[in-house]
């Protein structure tokens, strides 16, 4: 290792692995400002311009350019394939060719194969057959022990986006391992862990640790023949940048061969990959535009990953995201920051290349991050509006670690990168849980009864003392089905889906969060207030069944709108359910947590979503028309917030983070003249408000989005003009061509803060 | 189910699964003598001759007829096949032709693919890749979990025949209620069961039964399957006599196509069958010689069942042996016993097909049993060796049941048959657990160090008690290896080799065994004995390490001469190991029994056993030649019994069946003229043995063997002449035929009781 390390400084994560300690001894802080950056090489065009083709064809074969129906993929199913070999500086594809997609059935085959055929494509029927005989995959499990009431609250979409027929993913391998110290040394420590596994007596899960390390390590065998099919050797470390770079990739690439993963974060490897480059700079192996040239065929790799799912999957997560999530920038401690050079290179390639939606941009802000960074982060969330911020002082205070990555939208690894995942857990609908309430347990769309032993409300008006004891039984109701679902999936995923290469890129002591997610924060809180701050009229059909509320009486506090009584609403509504959610038991006792998300599912959430407290009538604020979209993540109602962007921004901010810390996501969109006339001006506008979001304020989750509404439906007239303008939308970023009329209809209901 | 259950009585078995109900309800008790048996009818000659030419075939063919290398055997693998259809009253072949075996792989793919390279036959190479990168089998996972220590005792042969590489069988379906019930009602009570199984919040334990009783119930459908590909609708329960039979034997025909299993027993069938031939007895529809054909028929199809083992597996248990182990007989009550003529029948099938090792005939011996049905016992006994006895009034005390069956072996069912499992767990060598004693955990054949942390003994004699202090630390490490490895197997087992079927036959609340076992009782008692009572000299190399161990001074008492010192010696090492075995978790709580049992596993652990304290010394009792065969099972050592039959018996009966709960076999050899010259006296005289040794003795277990060593040496000589001899080894019927030389040799040691 020596020539691989020559120039490294430090020992600590000599004697084991600890990226963070070798981060810390080697990085170089960057202070200064964009100047330094570089355009993209021709190459890197002439790359880009046959991935635009193809992504063109791929949109006119109706969104799946060519899939594989017989081969399984796998860490090495696939020969070497490019895009165009002569050009690439980083290479690897899923399949043998660019758009491929790569065919994974652990996760189900049902779904698999209805993806298949959606795209006009046919599984090989001998596989098919195979899997139904011999080789159960995940789904078939999870039905297996599934009950009815789960079945119940699936169906009536009180649960909704369960991994429960795909991959879970939200596993974020320590890919910078693989470069630091080589798979050889990897396989060696889980050897080492295995060994010290060994005890007189076992229960169910020391042996199944043992035989999930056993995995690992062949896996890790396996990501070093991956690396022989590219003609690498990643049984040693990487030796120069291009290496690192390299290998990180091929790690990466080796998780999205394994498993078709809810979400495959990349994790922080941008800070990482800078001290490669700044020993190739100094050593004069390097110059800035070949280092950006990496950076950018590394970035356009990620952004060519293709799963395979079915319509279903798309109409809750819109636009084939993959949740590459990369996380940079925060600080290293209270004085000096985590950004490099390269924490720039990777944000430049948005303008490289143009915009795209993946990796999905994850800036961790803090005030004290350097000037030049933070009018950079500005600047391209105004020319681009591709990057989410998340507040690295909250980050660093609840999980003691500057090396938290995020997986998925907003949810952070519980310390280090590498040292825990989460049991990604989808939501749970707070709207649905108040209508339940009223009816008794009705569903308000199909009038199935969905939760036995429960009594209706009967009164005309609803008192807010019943109301909330029926909440209470309700939220009981659904805080244990929604685990004990989870707690099945889990164990299923591990029994037969588990991500060997990806566990083998992870500490073998892990600490387990079990990431449940509540949506429709906004409209419950409103809904609630109308009731305790005026008057609710439940309005009945013949059958005395609840199909309106008109509120009557004063105008009622909302969500939004820095309103102390609306906002403690909304902390009492989170308390209350969190504190049932963490009151059950878990498979692997992983800890719960609690996201407030909700990706696009705000969609299908609403439209399962009848009348509620709050009503339907537009003279009152925080109004909402039955079966229409909820707002997504922890967003205000969209007709709530009234009193402009900073109130609602500050509403947002008192969502306590001790309840949801697998994050709140707030997708918040400005016109850019609210920023200011001139760019300098909007840029020091915005990074103000950064700083007063998540310093202040201690919010902790922002989608910048800067856009005005005539922008945004010229863009959306007229696609074809702006093949790769995204916007950012609950958690990622959405290529507007690629979103349905559906998503377009809402995304044009959304505020646009015009003014603060 | 109206004609169905035309003319029975009893209403507590209509109202819920209760099969032992049932036949307490109808069964006809059968108080009289043999005289009322029918000979074969011409089909049964008809087909047993071209089973006879097949099996010659067979053993010119290797010892395997054919074999399938791409259909993986599952319940509905094959199309219809037959011996000769016209001809078979009783269908179903486990492929679509006699004696072809099928594949099954979800044990272990390495043992389907060496059995078939060591047959000439070659696995599908798809089939390989398949099972290697999507599909794990039972024997993989196990090796993933395995720890140094279960290797280093598996290697040294501390611990044999552990089922990790195959099926572990010794799951005794209740074939009964598919043709009581049929199976429409089987899924409808699992479904119950599965609702039944609903709760707030789940156990793993409770997702993995959940999901197991899914897979039951599909499997069930996937019996009604196998139904329909012969011809019937086993949806239905059973209408007439041959119905029954067909149903009952579809389910065993399930149960063989599924698994691979160590032990594939029949349970109780004969009494419940004769329920419904006395039906259609008095109904007129069916002969004496139609029921007696329809049993021979079944038998027929039991004895050409054929799975696909390696030579190494033969090795441990010689003979192709299934364990299709039937049990009959034994008393309802103090008053009435189980005998109908149908238990007359399946014995009478030794006379009309010739003599064969399956099924494993099982009797159930009570001093109460009709005096015409003991007589019949003893005079099958005489004419064929073929039957092993088990004493009913342990088993009805102990499991408090009148429907134990038998599985494998000697081991009961803890209750009704369908109530409970046995995890197999093979057994351990005491003698080497004593060697290890005095090298401090060095093996005496490898001398390799197998137990860390342990000091040899160095002194010239052997010290009792030092010793029994050294043994007490050996058994410690053996035991928790052993149930460590146990843990493993099983967990893994129901991971990647569920037996739906089989389970879906058995209550889903069950009570499972654990059932380890204890090799070379005989010789780890007279070599105890010897350091207690005589004199033992340790000879050492010139490293220092034991090769030898010179007994002087006196003669010592030895096992099986009726000498209680000897007699406490064995009780005080089962005690103590049994002690430390139970003292240990295990997986699903199972309840950890033991039996003493070696199959013919005794000549593989004597191979690697060396020198013991009753030494190499012929003038001493009890000597044995170092890394030559223990005795069998419980039996004393070959050279220890000196004072003939009666007091072996008694020797062996002292053992405490309180701790060897899952059985202690002990085979047995009589020359015939010591039975008596005249045959009649034979006969009463094995009928007096065997109440004796039942009755005031209390013994467990005897494998009755009759015949002379000349006899014996004649049949091994000339085996063409005798080609259906069988020979009762530890625990199961040996077809002389197939014994290899090494068993043959250890057959001739064997002592042959020449007088009383």
């Amino acid at each position: 290792m020596n020539n691989a390390w020559r120039g490294f400084k430090g020992s600590q994560w000599q004697n084991g692995i600890d990226v963070q300690e070798f981060i810390k001894d080697n990085y170089t802080e960057y202070v200064g400002d964009d100047s330094f950056l570089e355009g993209p090489t021709e190459a890197t065009n002439e790359l880009w311009q046959e991935i635009v083709e193809l992504k063109k064809q791929e949109i006119a074969n109706g969104g799946v350019l060519d899939a594989d129906t017989s081969v399984i993929s796998t860490i090495t199913s696939h020969p070497a394939g490019y895009i165009n070999k002569d050009l690439e500086k980083i290479v690897g594809l899923q399949t043998e060719k660019p758009l491929k997609r790569g065919l994974n059935v652990y996760g189900g085959i049902r779904m698999a194969e209805t993806a298949l055929k959606s795209y006009g494509y046919e599984l090989d029927p001998e596989l098919d057959e195979f899997f139904t005989e011999h080789r159960k995959t995940h789904n078939q499990g999870v039905f297996d022990a599934y009950d009815d009431d789960i079945r119940m609250a699936r169906r009536n979409k009180i649960v909704t986006g369960l991994p429960d027929a795909y991959g879970r993913g939200r596993i974020i391998p320590d890919f910078r391992r693989i470069a630091l110290y080589g798979v050889d040394y990897l396989k060696k420590q889980k050897l080492n862990d295995w060994n010290a596994l060994q005890a007189k007596t076992y229960t169910e899960e020391d042996i199944r640790l043992r035989e999930e390390v056993s995995t690992q390590y062949r896996a890790l065998g396996k990501l070093i023949e991956l690396g022989k099919i590219y003609g690498f050797d990643i049984s040693r470390p990487a030796a120069n940048a291009q290496e690192a770079v390299q290998w990180v990739y091929l790690g990466f690439l080796a998780m999205v061969k394994e498993d078709n993963g809810a979400a495959q974060g990349l994790g922080r490897i941008a800070e990482f990959l800078d001290i490669y480059i700044e020993r190739d700079l100094q050593e004069g192996t390097l110059t800035e535009k070949e280092a950006q040239e990496l950076i950018d065929h590394l970035v356009m790799k990620v952004r060519i990953v293709r799963q395979l799912r079915t319509p279903e999957y798309e109409a809750l997560f819109a636009g084939d995201p993959t949740w590459a999530t990369l996380t940079f920038a925060g600080m290293l401690d209270d004085n000096n920051s985590l950004v490099t050079k390269n924490t720039f290179r990777f944000l430049q390639t948005l303008y490289n290349m143009g915009n795209a939606p993946e990796p999905n941009m994850t800036l961790m802000w803090n005030e004290k991050l350097p000037k030049g960074f933070k009018d950079f982060c500005a600047k391209v969330s105004i020319d681009t509006s591709a990057i989410q911020y998340e507040n690295d002082d909250v980050m660093r205070h609840y999980y003691g670690s500057n090396d938290v990555s995020i997986a998925c939208c907003v949810s952070p690894t519980a310390g280090d990168t590498g040292s825990s995942i989460q049991f990604f857990g989808a939501r749970a609908s707070l709207p649905k849980i108040l209508t339940y309430a009223v009816t008794g347990g009705y569903d308000e769309k199909n009038r199935s009864k969905v939760i036995d032993g429960l009594e209706p409300i009967t009164d005309e008006y609803l008192d807010y003392d019943t109301l909330m004891e029926k909440i209470d039984a309700v939220m009981d109701w659904v805080a244990t089905t929604y685990v004990r679902a989870l707690n099945i999936i889990h164990y299923m995923h591990d029994k037969y889906a588990y991500e060997a290469v990806q566990f083998g890129l992870l500490d073998t002591k892990l600490h387990r969060m079990m990431a449940t997610g509540i949506a429709g924060i906004g409209l419950a809180t409103d809904s609630m207030s109308a009731v305790k701050y005026a008057k609710v009229r439940v309005v009945r059909d013949e059958e005395g069944f609840p199909i309106d509320y008109v509120v009557e009486g004063d105008q009622f506090p909302t969500f939004g709108n820095n309103e102390k009584a609306a906002d403690e609403i909304a902390d009492m509504l989170i308390k209350k359910f969190v504190g049932k959610l963490k009151a059950q038991p878990t498979y692997r006792n992983a800890e719960i947590t609690t996201s407030i998300l909700t990706i696009t599912s705000n969609i299908v959430y609403g439209k399962a979503t009848g009348a509620l407290f709050s009503g339907q009538d537009a003279k009152y604020k925080g109004y909402r028309e039955a079966f229409t979209p909820l707002s997504p993540g922890a967003n205000p109602s969209y007709s709530s917030p009234y009193k402009g962007a900073l109130a609602a921004l500050k509403s947002v901010s008192t969502i306590d983070f001790e309840d949801v810390k697998d994050g709140s996501s707030y997708t918040w969109a400005v016109h850019p003249k609210a920023l200011g006339k001139e760019r300098d001006v909007q840029i020091e506008n915005l990074t103000m408000l950064l700083d007063g979001y998540f310093g202040k304020d201690g919010g902790h989750h922002l989608n910048v989005n800067v856009f005005s509404k005539e922008g945004l439906e010229e863009m959306l007239r007229n696609p074809e003009n702006y093949p790769q303008a995204t916007i950012r939308v609950s958690g990622y970023a959405l290529e507007l061509s690629k979103a349905t009329k559906e998503q377009i209809s809402d995304l044009l209901e959304r505020v646009i803060h015009g003014s603060f």
